[in-house]
């Protein structure tokens, strides 16, 4: 099979390419299963319902977040009622929602789909690693699971190439979100998992890291606050990392990136 | 003129790839210009005379550093005699060594290389912007100097971001370096500038970030240590960024990612 | 000559304390000079100049800031206008209002106050260390100054101490501030400069540092946000520190802890 | 019944000091129950068996840890041997010792010990809340437990504040290790938890937080390491907190700190 996973959509940018982009995108390059992380597809700040519809009915099967997860306060409730969409799974027991769903795509591909957070450089929250490993230990690649994806979104680059080799044979995909910066250290580790340092947000890079850049820079500059942050409203690129399975064992066979639209250097996921 | 940046060296790896491939990569795509960043290169953890020397004798015509400038102790003493070696020029008052140097290239280009270091995830150290601003002033671009190059070793994507956009119009290229992990945003901002967050190290990426995985596993998964760090020694994979300025302005005209051996995929940067 | 230092007044708790009881802690302990830090005045974010005025007409002959100095933005402007409020030193250059003053007390004392703001886990800042030093040289404890006083604005103990044993036999007093939590390791160094790690807040102690115990906590447990953060209402401790000085050579002969009121242990400052 | 807690014991000063005065201290003050912190016992890093023997035999009935409880490898199987000595109860699962501990002290008292690790500034660890909680529910204060001590191992006094508020009512001391100097700030909550941020440290205070100055503080002028961190040998304060408990209900009736020797102004815990 093959699946598609894109990074953090960056408020109406980021919306609106996906909105225009992601059905063509699907059909052009025979999806069999999309992946969206939408943790900023909110004004930078989270996830209203209405957005999350969006980018469900733009394509996505799972849509997946963040630290900025509950930004939107109406998504401690909807996020109940979704089986659609998941947070980090190992944030605080008790907290709405869960980390990990295992659903059909449009193919019929039986697919698990674990979003978890990483501690270095980040706020506080219990083990990432413990949290993935047990999830995939209830439905193993191969066996339940046709394929299995896991978006560990975390800064430091440590972090997701220990996530990477200690996952190694037994998920599909690993993939790092957060940083906001596509990474090209896209490969098949050793035991058949794809790894992708950070698949890079889908916004208007003409700014810091989907930020209008005046107030950041600013920031950085003085240290004082003037003003607000506004994600930047440019073109956004679409930045993601394209996946290939072995039918047999759910193992990457080929990963490419994606970078379509923007100001990035284009990248198509073609396969052959 | 076309230049060349590559990250930060790691190890025994590193340094045989730069060793073997270095010459023939100036060669083959006419580069008037190197830069490597020797962090690492010596064991992980600084840079030996020994090892500085190899890295120019391969070919670069500036050696930049970083947060590790001073872990091999010797570099205190020798880079105060070395004209081609920089550290971060943010570094305390009275640090050995200099932080920028301005020098000829073996076509007759006069080059200033920056090396500065960031702030955010980052030991503790004095403002990056205002020191690399000055340095800039100093020698400005497409009157003393033909090009300008600045090596920003930082973790955040938004810092680096924002030192792009704070340079733009007035250097040549910012690039990242210190993540380890090249990024696949490579562009030119409006201004004329080239960036990309990350270089990528020039080492054995079946590793986490450079270093044997099982430590480094061990402390994400328990916390405490029970080995050492020590540099994977498979192939390496050279990573870097490569720029074609206008001869008028010293700007950059075209951006483009320098990826050869080792297991990352592969990317050469031809211009035409 | 004898002078009082208070740590962060912490909202209208803190606020209303000063107003109701420094006057009298003044006339009965025989303060010549008195310096309290605002930066938690107003709602426990930085200091209006309302605020700032009613902690000078209760007797403070300075008042300092810290991290949260222009959170009040109004402050960005009249600290301009005010001889009598810095902050930061190490701020960049630049920044409204400055980090050091020196003034005359009530009892013709000549009284130089330096704000700086510590690096270990707090804002990325310019080196505190050599601002402070190069403040100290230009008005020198014995010549200049009748007493020096350093409010040192940071986290980390270690960084506190550190600035002790620095100007160690230059200055008066090292005090910190920031962690809102009175330390007990006042003393005079064997230079004879008085120390305390952190002079504690002006606040009401039945709180998590001073702000209302429900949101704090409940960040600690879950990571969301589910409201804001606002400043304890009950009855204040005042907290500080008490110096008498040698005439001749305006270190210290004697440092005594202030905790006065609310629910701490009480402490007063009897010299004799 | 009355109990008293001994911060961070700091290499042979720190050691010295016990062997020499706590016996002496436990008779003089009629200590039923004591818990010292050996997190830095040795050489400043972590605890042999030897030095966890002479601790005990000063009189400790519990030795608690922190950051550093297996600086020392050999702590590692030892550990798992000794029913007195715990690390912080939030480690990794699989972690060798446990972070509980329920004893019978000399009187006849039975005292549940629980030492956890705080996640501000800290490295990353899971949270130390549900983790205490947890213990604190298996043996309940004032039915299994005659006395309930929570060794809090963190940097942040928020976090100790607020581990304070949620435990108030539940146990009778909740005490923060870690940052090495006392604060001043024991009090007993409303519900009857005795609350200290920090105990302090069983040092040299004539140092940086029991190091010698000499290479912090070089550390934090530079940035660059010249030697390596030794602890400081001069008289060591001791340093903690002493606690009477209503035998009904095993919450704290007082609390009073102690600091006896060395250089910081002295503190005696007499109750009457
Ligand atoms: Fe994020
Ligand atoms: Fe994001
Ligand atoms: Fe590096
Ligand atoms: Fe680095
Ligand atoms: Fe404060
Ligand atoms: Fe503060
Ligand atoms: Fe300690
Ligand atoms: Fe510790």
């Amino acid at each position: 099979m093959r699946f598609l996973f894109l990074g953090d959509v960056m408020g109406r940018s980021g919306r609106d390419a996906i909105n225009e982009r992601l059905p063509g995108i699907i059909e052009r390059y025979k999806f069999d299963f999309v992946v969206v992380n939408g943790e900023n597809a909110s004004h930078g700040k989270g996830l209203t319902e209405a957005h999350f519809n969006a980018i469900r009915n733009a394509g996505a099967d799972i849509v997946t977040l963040g630290d900025h997860a509950f930004d939107q306060r109406e998504a401690l409730s909807y996020i109940e009622r979704e089986t659609t969409l998941i947070r980090p799974i190992n944030m605080a027991p008790g907290t709405p929602g869960r980390g990990a769903m295992f659903v059909e795509g449009r193919n019929g591909h039986r697919v698990l789909v674990i979003n978890a957070q990483g501690r270095v450089f980040m706020p506080p929250i219990d083990d990432p690693f413990r949290a993935v490993e047990a999830a995939v230990a209830a439905c193993p690649l191969g066996e339940q699971a046709d394929a299995i994806i896991v978006d560990f979104h975390t800064e430091a680059t440590s972090e997701i190439q220990a996530m990477g080799v200690f996952l190694d044979g037994k998920v599909s995909l690993v993939v790092g979100t957060h940083t906001h910066i596509p990474t090209a250290d896209h490969r098949v580790l050793r035991g058949g998992t794809a790894l992708m340092a950070d698949a890079g947000m889908c916004g208007d890079f003409e700014s810091i890291i989907g930020t209008e850049s005046d107030e950041p820079l600013n920031r950085f500059l003085t240290g004082i606050p003037i003003g607000r942050f506004t994600p930047a409203e440019g073109e956004a690129t679409l930045c993601g990392v394209a996946v290939e399975t072995d039918p047999r064992t759910g193992l990457a066979v080929r990963v490419l990136p994606l970078r379509i639209g923007g100001s990035l250097a284009q990248a198509e996921p073609i396969f052959d």
